[in-house]
């Protein structure tokens, strides 16, 4: 990087591979000025279904190649990793970092009006309680209630967005929440925002959906703001500013990439993760 | 190992989780006196929607994870990984292998009668073009169709085998194979097997569908007959016999593993594949 002052530095996201993207976007739109290099771990993705010890060293390694991208900070963009690994990271690494639960939490906690609050995420992620934890931290009297929804990933991935298929599974796993009245649900995935109106139609206009990316954004803004760590060039932004890198082959990567961010991501590079 | 004659070494099987117990299954039938050391990578599945290369790096570090296991053969039982890394292995290790492609292949171009046969497997799998070509060589008119069916694994390990979400799903992935008149059918991923019924239920009573788990376990069988390598001990074979090694934490791999296999896995090793 030479002599480039620290806040023009590019910002690291990582997620397990392309839900992040959804976490970028909302980077991109708020913080126009700001780079990017994002990581998806697209060959050992998804995290969702495993542990807490391999999320954590998955996650070790990826701070690690992002360290050498001379990022500033770094943003878990994926539930599960900051659910089970920030802690850990935080403690092992220099660099500034926010996860994504802690802002969803937030602004849920604000949101809700009669306290009774769903979670929905991968089985990691509900498995983790993490969501309850920071909630009731903030909001004592708050009722809240996780649903693992394994199946949504693969729906997105598979391009079913708005579908009877995803419709009818969805209908099954929130079923208990309506049931229970909840007026608040967080999206606590980061593919979820792509299947929001399916959700939505399912839940009813009387719940009020979080989808942490936009609270996570506003949150990274304020964090680098305080830090002097804003961008203070107009880089004249384009393609160059946003570098993805993956660790398995890239076609497939770009290909869903860009149905998320209307950008036209031209490329990604491989790398070998298991070496950092 | 010590002084035990090779024929009494165990058998080494591998997957990227749980669907090759399908194959084990076939195995510990056909021939209940051989020990097996199963290995299920639960830390990096699927391998279904990822790279050749990847896949063969996976692979091969773990034939070198079995080998220290003292096993005599290893069976690939994974769709993907025979397709992709089999080859490979076969020349970088001195050990006897066998993939579940070639049994699949073969005993469905002896069951064809009009030449028409379909495949139906992950992505990478149907990508490879790997079944055609086995299937040609033995059939040089045989007409062969792929279709991935990426959503097929997620439903399975969902637990939904017979459900009209997944009948739903097949019915959209089969109607091209229908459409083009197949007669046989081959289940080119080890999930597959366990919704077999639904399948078929789509498919009518006129498709013979092929599950080369248990062809692979005949191969198996005549390969080590051949060699002198079938187990001579009469071993008293109980739950010793049998050995279960994941790349993940093993609660959740015990778990799905009793629903295929009724035989009360009781333990699972994790280790550290990457350091293979």
């Amino acid at each position: 990087m030479g002599n480039v002052s620290p806040g023009n530095a590019p910002i690291g996201v990582f997620d397990s591979g392309v839900g992040g993207l959804t976490v970028f976007r909302e980077i991109m739109r708020q913080m126009p000025n700001e780079r990017i290099v994002y990581f998806g771990d697209t060959a050992r993705v998804p995290y969702g279904s495993k542990s807490r010890d391999t999320i954590v060293r998955y996650s070790r390694q990826i701070v690690r190649f992002l360290l050498t991208r001379q990022v500033k900070t770094i943003v878990v963009a994926c539930n599960t990793a900051s659910a089970y690994a920030l802690d850990d990271l935080e403690k092992e690494f220099d660099v500034p970092m926010i996860g994504v639960v802690k802002p969803g939490a937030k602004v849920a906690a604000k949101a809700s009006r009669n306290g009774r609050i769903g979670v929905i995420g991968t089985e990691a992620t509900i498995g983790s309680s993490i969501y309850s934890q920071y909630i009731e931290a903030l909001k004592s009297d708050a009722a809240i209630s996780g649903k693992a929804c394994p199946l949504f990933v693969p729906l997105v991935e598979e391009g079913l967005w708005e579908d009877p298929v995803t419709e009818e599974i969805a209908r099954r796993y929130l079923a208990e929440l309506i049931d229970i009245d909840i007026d608040t649900l967080i999206l606590g995935c980061t593919h979820y925002p792509l299947i929001r109106s399916t959700i939505g139609k399912i839940m009813g206009p009387d719940v009020t959906m979080v989808n942490p990316a936009y609270e996570t954004a506003q949150e990274l803004k304020q964090m680098l703001a305080e830090t002097g760590l804003l961008n203070s060039e107009q880089p004249g932004l384009g393609r160059d500013s946003y570098q993805f890198y993956v660790s398995d082959k890239a076609d497939k990567f770009i290909h869903f990439a860009n149905s998320i961010i209307k950008y036209g991501i031209l490329s990604a590079k491989q790398i070998n993760i298991e070496e950092y």
